[in-house]
């Protein structure tokens, strides 16, 4: 048995999220059904984590254990020839026995886009979330950069996890304007369930008012879901990479 | 009852074209329930022409009358407040009561894309026809000039039409690489049902060095269906723009 790494980029539109679960269309599921094509036997694959229903990747890692001998360059063919458009496999190699998507992982970036026009194009609608209301995108990105740091993100975690610990570090946070998307980017070494859209959420609370960049720190220090915004939509989400310390 | 000219951009991949018809989802139909709902009676429009099943358009035109005495600018909101989000309405505005979207219509651009890469990636592959192959794009470029003039498109058109005549006249017809994307961009006074679909696949041929760009010619005078290509797939197809010869 090889042990196989591969990135996967995916429209996430039309799938319950990346995790398998019965009756729903799923990233995982697609993945491990072409592979068990290819294998004859059922495989089973670990992704750095799970997005959300309607998330996006665009380059998702994961890993999986294959005894069938094609070399690595036609699995990616092979794979894309039998796999819905919306997933596409960009690469795969033969990792270390030892790695594991999941628990190899030691940083992520997501990016969030929101589109800061009243029409949106309907070629885009699927991967932005429309925000035409005014905001103060100065405030906000003051407000991004406050989330640095090894902080407890309790306050924007989705209620009801039962984990154990709610601290992560967070690398960088920062708001940027691409033409008529503004966009979000965090890097960091772990994320909790919805933590990305309720931060987004909350900027969003600092663009029109209602918070200031300083009550960042009031937000998590109160652990309080009800401290922060509302969460946004999915379909603004991407997750653009996972890093792997050793390479 | 005033007459409007209104611009729509639409995602025909989830539409059976512009055209009403009966148990379909179509794009004139979506547009028409939205208006009977502003209008509070039955709206018919008229679009400048119609588009297939799958083919986009980033400005199709569409005239249609209403009573209703809202200003154009807030038909447009209120119109995209009930239009899916696959369909966006770009702009409206009061027209002359003589103006028809098709009648009137002096000249038409479609665009074609074609993917150069193996692997498209899937927030663009409801947009492009992937075909990574080899390509002699020079060649390509040097037979879609050939399309230029006043010419009998018989060969290009789907069969069984009953159309009084084939001959339509082509202002420019021109290929050009952006990026991973060659980019086939054709202007014209009229097309004929599946003529640019039609014309690319002849493309193709050339590309593959199955036919060269002098016999263009040839396939226009053999007026044959099966002297030219194959017709490429719709989700490639965008109507980029419709000209009024008084605006």
């Amino acid at each position: 048995m090889r042990n196989f790494k591969i990135i996967v980029c995916y429209d996430g539109t039309d799938y319950c999220g990346w995790q398998r679960q019965p009756n729903q269309p799923t990233v995982q599921e697609a993945i491990e059904d072409v592979l068990g094509l290819l294998e004859g036997a059922p495989v089973t694959i670990a992704g750095s984590g799970r997005t959300d229903s309607g998330v996006h990747a665009l380059a998702q890692a994961a890993s999986f254990q294959l005894s069938n001998p094609l070399p690595a360059e036609n699995l990616v063919m092979a794979m894309n020839r039998l796999l819905p458009p919306a997933i596409r496999v960009l690469s795969a190699e033969v990792a270390d026995d030892e790695f594991h998507a999941r628990r190899s992982a030691t940083a992520k970036t997501y990016e969030y886009r929101l589109w800061r026009r009243r029409i949106c194009p309907p070629t885009l609608c699927r991967y932005v979330y429309e925000y035409a209301y005014a905001l103060d995108e100065p405030a906000m990105s003051e407000a991004a950069e406050r989330f640095v740091g090894r902080r407890d993100f309790c306050s924007l975690v989705a209620s009801g996890g039962g984990r154990q610990t709610t601290v992560r570090e967070i690398f960088s946070s920062v708001l940027e304007r691409r033409g008529d998307v503004l966009l979000y980017r965090v890097r960091g070494n772990g994320f909790l369930y919805h933590m990305v859209r309720n931060i987004v959420g909350t900027l969003i609370e600092v663009g029109r008012g209602n918070l200031t960049p300083k009550d960042i720190d009031r937000v998590l220090e109160e652990k309080k879901r009800s401290a922060a915004g509302a969460m946004v939509p999915a379909r603004g989400l991407f997750l653009v990479s996972v890093e792997y310390g050793d390479q």
